[in-house]
Order: C-alpha cells, then sequence, then structure tokens
C-alpha cells in the first residue's frame, strides 16, 4: 500500500434523480450568483437554465447569467465572465452545464478578485505562475453531463487560442465546488455520441488515474468502481439514452473519476489530448482520448504491466483464466470491445484538421503546455516515444 | 447501484508516517488550542504530547492541555473540557489519542459555546434533541489509535453515567475535523491486545457499513477495503507491533472506516455494544463487539444472506468455488478465524460484571439509547431476537 498521501474532497457532492429540486431550499454560499453556460442550446432547450433561475429566486437569490462558453472553452471568456461577474457584484458563481461551463466557473471565481490576466497564474506552459493572493468566490456546479468529474476535483482546464495551449489550473481548496448537485435527470436528453465521448473521458480519468505514481488507496478503489460501472452501462446509455439506471450509475462514474483526479492525477494520455484539441478545436475532448487510446494504452501495457490486470478486471475480464503474460493486454481488448460497443470505432484522427506530419509538434505541444502529467506517468517516456504513440494513432 | 444519497468529507486527511512534523508549518484553525488527550500515560511516555506541544509552539500557538479523558469517555469531563476551553480563551480544539480523547474533543468543540448541558442536543435516548445554534469551535484530529475512524467522520460517542447510556452524536459539517493527521509512527506502540480490539472495531464499521441500508458505492468500496486491509495486517501488527508497513495499512483501514461512517453508517450491533459496555465501563469496546460479532453476523448472514459473499471475498475466501448457499456463511468461518489468529479467541462475556440474566435489559438499552441504528439493518429485528443474540453471546 501507498504510505504517504492526502485525501481531501471538501465538496458536498448531492446526487441523485430529481436533486436539483434542491436548490430552492439548500444553503447557498451567497447572495447573488453568476451562471455560467454554455454558448449551446441545450441548457434552454430542456429547460435547465430556468430550473436554476427559478430554483434560487424561490430562494430569493439573484443572478445573472454569461452564456459563452464554448466546448473547448476559452481563456478570453474567463476574463470577460469575470467583469460581468464584478459589474454585477455577484459573490458566488454557479457552472451549468457540461466540463466547460463549470471549468469555465472556477476560473472566472478566481478571477473576480485577482487583478492581470487569468494566464498570469498558471503554472505550465507560457503561464506566469503568479501566486492567486485575492479570495476566489465559491462555487456550486450543476453537472448536466457525465465526462469531466469536474464537479469532484479542484482542477480547470483553458484554452489560450492565442498560444494554442490548453492547461489545467486548480487551487486546493479553493476552486473545488462547495456544493455539486449531480442530478442524472438532466442528463437523459444528452445525444448519443456525445454520451459516448463524455462516458469515455470518465473512464480514462479513471484508467490513467490508477496508473499514475501517486495513486493512493482510495484512488484505486474509485477507479476501479468507475471502469466496471463505465463498461457496463455506457453501452446502455448509449443505446437508449432514456435509461434512468444507466444515467445514473454514469453520473456516479463520472463522479467518481472526479473523486479519482482529487486524489490521483491524469498522466500524459490527457497531456497528448489536449496537444490534439489545442490543435484542432473542434475535436471533442472525448473522441481524442478515444484515438489515442488503443495505442497509448498498448504502449503503457508493454512497458509497466503491473496495473493492467486489475482494470481488465474490473471491465469484466475473466483474468485469472488467462494465462499471466496475457493478462495486462486483456484490457486492451476489452477496452477496443467496450469503443466498438458504443459505435465509436469508426472516429478516425485523420478526419479532423491534422496531419501526420505534425506528431512532433504534438508532442511538443503535449510536453510543454502540460508537461506535469507525464512525470506522474509510471514510465517515463522519451518525446521519441510520444511521437510514436501519435504516429500510431495516424495509423490506426 | 444506490440512485441518491450524499458524499460530503470536508476533512483534509494528512496521512503517513512520520507527517506529525507537519503540524509545525500547516495552516491551522485557530491561535490557542485546547488539547484534549487521555488520562492514560501512553502519550506522555511515548512523547506524543510533548511532540504536538512543541510543534505548536515552533508554530507560535499556544495549547492548554486537558488531560482527564477516560477509555469510555464521560458527559461530566465534556463539560468540564468545555469550562477549560472558555477560561482559557481557546479558539480551537485538538484532539490526541484513541477514539475517546478526539470524540469528547468533538462534543467539548460543541459546547464551548453553546448553552446548558451536553445531553441536552443529544438526538436519543433521554437526550432533550435541542438544535446546537452556536458555533462550534474547528477542531484537529491526531490519532494514536488504528480503530474508531473519528478522524475521519463527524460522531462522537459520549457516554451518560447517570443514565447508563452510550450514545453517538455528531453535526455535518461542524464535528467533522477540519484536518486529521494520522501517523502510523504514533501507533507502534500500541499494545498486541489493543491493537487486536482497535482493529476489530475498524472491521465492524466496515462490515456493519457494508450491510446498512444507507450504503453507498462510495461506502461499499471503503468498507471492503478495509475488510482486506484488515484480515491481512491486523495478524501481523498482533504478532510484532514494530511492523510499520501493517501499522500504516491499519491506519489507513481505520481512517477508511471512518469513510464508511461518513457515507453509510454502523447498524445495531454498535448499539449492543454500547448496551454492553454501558452496563459494564471496562468492556473495551472492540472486545464487546468482537463477543457479540459471531452470533450477531450469524443472524444477520441468515436474515439477509445477499452482501455476505462480497465480505468473505475481501477476507480472501475463494467464494465462487463454493457453492452458493455455503457462501453467505464463509463470512462467519472467516470472522472466527480471524479472532483466532489475532489471539481474540479467548474473549468471554461471562469474565465481565454482566449476566445471562440481563440480557432483556441490554436488548432494551440497545434499542433505546441507540435505537436510530436498528432502523438502518438490512433486517428489522424484534426486541426477542436482539435478547436471543446477547443470549448466544453468553452460551458462547
Amino acid at each position: 500500500m501507498k504510505s504517504a498521501f492526502n485525501f481531501y474532497i471538501p465538496t458536498n457532492i448531492v446526487f441523485g434523480p430529481g436533486r436539483i429540486k434542491e436548490l430552492a431550499s439548500m444553503e447557498l454560499p451567497g447572495k447573488k450568483a453568476l451562471i455560467v453556460t454554455t454558448s449551446g442550446k441545450s441548457v434552454i432547450k430542456f429547460g435547465y437554465l430556468d430550473m436554476v433561475k427559478d430554483a434560487l429566486k424561490a430562494h430569493g437569490i439573484e443572478s445573472v447569467v454569461f452564456n459563452k462558453i464554448l466546448p473547448n472553452p476559452t481563456l478570453d471568456h474567463v476574463m470577460e465572465g469575470a467583469q460581468v461577474a464584478r459589474d454585477n457584484n455577484c459573490d458566488f458563481v454557479i457552472g451549468l452545464g457540461g466540463g466547460s461551463p463549470i471549468d469555465s466557473a472556477k476560473s472566472i471565481a478566481i478571477m473576480v478578485n485577482n487583478p492581470g490576466n487569468y494566464w498570469d497564474y498558471i503554472a505550465a506552459g507560457t503561464g506566469k505562475g503568479k501566486p492567486v493572493t485575492e479570495p476566489v468566490l465559491p462555487l456550486v456546479a450543476i453537472p448536466t453531463t457525465a465526462g469531466t468529474g469536474t464537479e469532484a476535483d479542484p482542477w480547470t482546464v483553458i484554452t489560450n487560442m492565442e498560444t494554442q495551449e490548453k492547461i489545467g489550473f486548480g487551487l486546493v481548496p479553493e476552486t473545488f465546488p462547495v456544493i455539486s448537485i449531480v442530478d442524472p435527470e438532466l442528463m437523459l436528453s444528452i445525444p448519443a455520441h456525445l454520451t459516448a465521448y463524455q462516458g469515455m473521458d470518465a473512464f480514462f480519468h479513471a484508467a490513467e488515474g490508477y496508473l499514475a505514481t501517486c495513486s493512493q488507496p482510495a484512488s484505486d478503489h474509485f477507479a476501479l468502481g468507475s471502469i466496471e460501472l463505465i463498461t457496463k452501462f455506457l453501452p446502455r446509455a448509449v443505446k437508449d439514452g432514456s435509461d434512468l439506471e444507466a444515467r445514473t450509475a454514469l453520473a456516479w462514474a463520472s463522479t467518481q473519476s472526479g473523486l479519482v483526479e482529487s486524489t490521483s492525477s491524469c498522466i500524459s494520455q490527457h497531456s497528448m489530448e489536449h496537444a490534439l484539441s489545442a490543435f484542432d478545436p473542434s475535436i471533442p475532448h472525448g473522441a481524442g482520448l478515444i484515438m489515442l487510446s488503443i495505442p497509448y494504452f498498448t504502449f503503457m501495457a508493454e512497458k509497466c504491466p503491473e496495473r493492467f490486470p486489475a482494470m481488465a478486471k474490473a471491465m469484466g475480464v475473466n483474468v485469472d483464466a488467462l494465462p499471466e503474460n496475457e493478462r495486462p493486454m486483456a484490457f486492451i481488448t476489452a477496452l477496443a470491445g467496450l469503443i466498438k460497443s458504443i459505435d465509436c470505432d469508426g472516429l478516425n484522427i485523420n478526419d479532423f484538421k491534422l496531419e501526420k506530419s505534425q506528431c512532433a509538434a504534438l508532442a511538443d505541444n503535449a510536453m510543454t503546455a502540460m508537461s506535469f502529467l507525464f512525470d506522474l506517468d509510471p514510465y517515463k517516456m522519451t518525446k521519441e516515444e510520444c511521437v510514436a504513440i501519435f504516429e500510431k494513432a495516424f495509423e490506426a
């Protein structure tokens, strides 16, 4: 067992179908909310935004909506959202939607009281790594997707369009949501392909967190638990989006993978995907991960097979019946099967605005902008190995 | 999967050998501490109290020691400790030692600013169930035993000597420790028999929490994780108290069982043990549980066998190789084996100041003072069944 670690997840997670209603009566961390949400139509179309606004109103709490957030949330919108919060004297922030608005809400919460540019505080890539000195506004997270797990971790990933960097940041405990309401009923409307991408994002948070050198006993439990739930329920939710039992299991799996992010960490696959979607922001994060995953995990299973059999087992493989040397790769076979069962085996990196000739540049970006995740890999890869994994993705 | 639950554990758990040293530099929730500790000699003899006082001094933080806490902590000492804190203007409380001083520290933290008697606020038995209206002082927990898990939950169990009641209480989030420093090096000095009792207390927090109707996916992971670690490492630590690897695993298992207390709950075995030690305070809590456990879990396994095979599996039993009808009882066999391997198979309830004729009174006490735990049982037992379990313990 790992002998030293910290376990600290101060978020009050309120989980269950229909629990969004409790927003109208629970103790909230302020009197006037900036509601940060997506520029897409879904939160309006399905009534989620009205639900939140009405619940706040019933509670006697004012709110202002900032609804410009893109699928890959940008630095500019963080700065703009913080200005809106300042202009309206908001004293807390609500992130409503997928990972993008919730991550943006965290970054906006930092910038409302802190001077200068958000990138001044970023501790990697071209960020200046300045300390955050002024109070961060408290945050309530209301996810409407099951993927990022950001409702259960302090991390936020923002893209700087100018420098083509997509970098994670966070402060413990300041950017942990104070409250997260995880209501699977808000996830019934997610289309099949996004259900698949988001579910696999949560899957990889778990798998990477299980392999990370900073894993701990609790993160191992969370990770294997999420891998098991996603393998079992993601194909069901992709096939029938109205399956509330599957949506509920996936909502918890995603949140639980967020707990993995809080007690362990992603590793380099996430840095590599961030390079992909920094180069082509039209790539959904989960789709990028899926396209990298077979070459990536095959490489890792060859270099450090130790932890792969347990992941294969969590996916339902009867690993004990296999010869010992086949057990690690059983995970890769099961992963390929899962990807096929959610209709994602047709995803091809060559269909995006990317070329195989860019692999060295992608590796450079990944190893610069989010180099710290490479430090947590169970095997320390070279630049050449990183390039080769990207190349294999183009050859798939 | 359970579809609705709350997950909220705001304690910052700092875990690992030697990490007590960090007390001298970490951010603490006050400027003057009341250190609540045991009336026993161990915290002085092994230097733990000086370690804590010196670290606080190095940090510029004053401290006052209240060291009267008994193995079954009493209402009188809660009231006295709160007075000491008031007299000395302490603004936070440190619980140092086993579960008794840490539980007392929680109850003292409540009573420093709240009027009247602690029992006024107790919501069961002869308690008056008044609401706690004034601020609870922040708490730091430093366990020197691996058993109660109180460092990772908001609960405190105090005995009212006058009414012979031993009742749990707690406020979420107020009586969660703000910080818990879990340093297995502070546990190397625990004698073998106490190591065994405390380890089995943690084991039963896990087993009961796994069976409780309020269990949730995370508590299941924590519970099975603790059952596995304790089965593997408790015999080692009982045999060789200086085995730091075993002490570390047990320290985490105990804290993890505290996480079970925060995400699920004990069930009626704990109410029944509290009756035993309310009647005879010389019974160590863990010993009381051990003496009840075989009749108790045998009864539960007969009434609701569903969750027992997973617990047997966590104990290392190859349940898949057993006929299905033998799997639940495999847990009982493994439990008896564990109790034997830690030299506790000689414990006999008849050796204490208790008689078989008191079984009806014991059942009355258990079902009155802590009736709420019976409500969480997977099978709702009658008074007669409760009496019969006590009687079986006398017949063992």
